[in-house]
């Protein structure tokens, strides 16, 4: 039995699943409940939805207003009336992935078996078990076909999944900022950040929200080694260069004294208040172990025979999923046959480009999804 | 008064200097002592010493097995008789650099005003705090003009410093994938270490020597940040890929599944046993104030009435100190009318490639030196 509800902690709603999800590792979760939210409306013929599907550090809301952080939602450049994934226009759905920790099930709530916080309990979870129960979601709207499924970086990774898993579901496809396969130096990267977290002292070998305490310092360290990797050099050196913070001169100490060293420590402060380090655990694993190429080859007649348009997207600066990575997936889906357009957007911020106002994106976004309703 | 001992803990000398060394900063260290190593001899008219600047992570023993670790030495492809740095035809000399912590004074050391370990009472130091040193030594030994002075990374930091501050000692520099100053991104990496090592409770204020204990973990976390960017993405890609540790299937869990990370967490855990975690927070420093430019511009006069050569080489790939920061120091070195010649080696090992064997470093170098020899 499913049954969907109002969401009482956050706006949105939040769909309760009775049957057991069989996972990726072979292990099983029970009472799954996925957290979402959505902006504008279904039309009658239900073809006007589209999947949002959020990267590592995201959350179900993309537009409007945040409600935790209060703050504009992370794709509020992109989705909003008369915004280039237009709510007048389309019906927008995004939830809360497998894993995360805003409302869905993850790590950070209780296992309905011992009644008890998962913490490190929680089985680990692919890309595609995210997108498995998102595709859940999705049957419980009686949504067919959704018009797109769109997202950046571990957004991409979900959308791609879902091309392999359930082209019958799609018209199309917007990969922006992604890759077929997570890189060695990205799995590096994230190895260094998890490190960091299960290093904390208080992380209680993944058990500190039942012992009461969080690893906040090894969680902050893991979001500034992150995002130093979402900027590009170009974009640290516009933006801080080697000024200092609030003063004349060097401090001849370990205090800040550059503009960068300020914004970093911002960057993983405010980070702890708003996410979970087990969360951030899994959903790094999560992308170390996607590799989708097979599968979508595997697939490749039921992506043909629905003819799903592609639009594969990356930018100059982006050196986390550089457009190598993007030149792989159009190099792939030309492979195999499929309609794939792509751009390589001029931009010096890096892999953040993606959730910034980035007018090349949203124009030939908009153009795409255009195409695909007419 | 100054005197050269043998140093007794590992092969090599101290130079033990009796005045007090007055810093950057304003502030001063008494009683400053230099651990060095040479290779080769010295000629009668002292014309062939080469001064080696060792990285970050260096010591004082570039070639030759290295007393410590057992293993070869740091720079050995470079260093030794027939090498490129021939040591049957010159006199090398490699000092640990203040603020190290292999004999140098530095953090690690007994402070000899309060007979105690300085830990994070050890005065901040800069780039040209460590050359100034190595001047103290090259003096002691009774050298007036190096033949050149040679180094990569932070070692090209302190060789440019040289330059700015004793060109009359000077005949030819040797900066390898180098830079004028070091850039907002780097600084950025360097803070993230930082707050790693911290942040980490056994770190106790910089105390944890006097408190019998050690910050390995956050240590061991930086290391692997900082070890990142010393490979490329194509290196990564080539060294590991994404295949897995000694395993078949993907584990499911946060045990080591890839290559990467296996190597990842044994540079980690290696480090910690043979650096001091408060000079990982002072050279880090060192290097984030580095900033040479004015300094050479204001000597321009010396550097060219005493006729230095400069070599600058970078490497395709290394994108921590990549060939644009090389063009800057020509670009600086032209606008003064010095003689400067330049290569960017093509290599896809990143950063590392200066302490590799790469043909085409050797050639260029062995060529430059044996010009200002002839």
């Amino acid at each position: 039995m499913r049954e969907i509800i109002q969401n009482i902690k956050y706006p949105g709603f939040i769909l309760k699943c009775d049957e057991e999800l069989i996972l990726d590792s072979g292990k099983s979760l029970d009472k799954v409940e996925i957290a979402y939210q959505t902006y504008g409306k279904l039309n009658l013929d239900k073809s006007n939805a589209i999947l949002v599907c959020h990267a590592l550090t995201g959350d179900q809301f993309p537009a409007e207003k945040n409600p935790i952080t209060k703050k504009k939602g992370w794709w509020d450049l992109m989705i909003g009336p008369g915004k280039t994934v237009d709510t007048e226009k389309y019906f927008v759905i995004c939830s809360n992935v497998l894993g995360g920790c805003v409302g869905t099930t993850g790590p950070n709530e209780i296992n309905p078996k011992t009644n008890k916080i998962y913490g490190i309990d929680f089985p680990t979870i692919t890309i595609q078990d995210m997108v498995k129960v998102q595709k859940i979601l999705i049957d419980e709207l009686k949504i067919e076909k959704l018009l797109s499924v769109i997202g950046g970086s571990m957004g991409s990774m979900q959308v791609l999944q879902w091309a392999a898993s359930y082209p019958e579901s799609l018209r199309s496809i917007i990969s922006i900022a992604g890759a077929l396969k997570h890189s060695a130096q990205n799995i590096a990267f994230d190895e260094a950040g998890r490190q960091s977290i299960m290093l904390d002292p208080n992380w209680r070998k993944g058990n500190y929200l039942s012992e009461d305490t969080k690893p906040e310092n090894g969680l902050s360290v893991a979001r500034m080694i992150a995002h130093i990797t979402y900027l590009s050099d170009a974009a640290f050196q516009k933006k801080f260069g080697r000024n200092l913070q609030e003063k004349k001169d060097l401090s001849f100490g370990f205090d800040i004294d550059f503009q960068v060293e300020s914004y970093l420590r911002y960057q993983g402060k405010s980070f702890v208040d708003r996410f979970d380090a087990n969360s951030y655990l899994y959903m790094t694993r999560a992308m170390d172990y996607f590799d989708v190429s097979e599968q979508i080859i595997k697939n490749k007649k039921s992506i043909i025979s629905n003819k799903i348009r592609f639009l594969v997207v990356s930018f100059t600066s982006d050196w986390l999923f550089p457009t190598k990575e993007s030149r792989g997936i159009v190099s792939l889906l030309n492979s195999i046959g499929s309609l794939v357009s792509s751009a390589e957007v001029v931009s010096d911020r890096g892999h953040d480009s993606f959730l910034l106002d980035e007018h090349q994106l949203f124009k030939i976004t908009t153009g795409f999804l255009k195409g695909i309703k007419s």
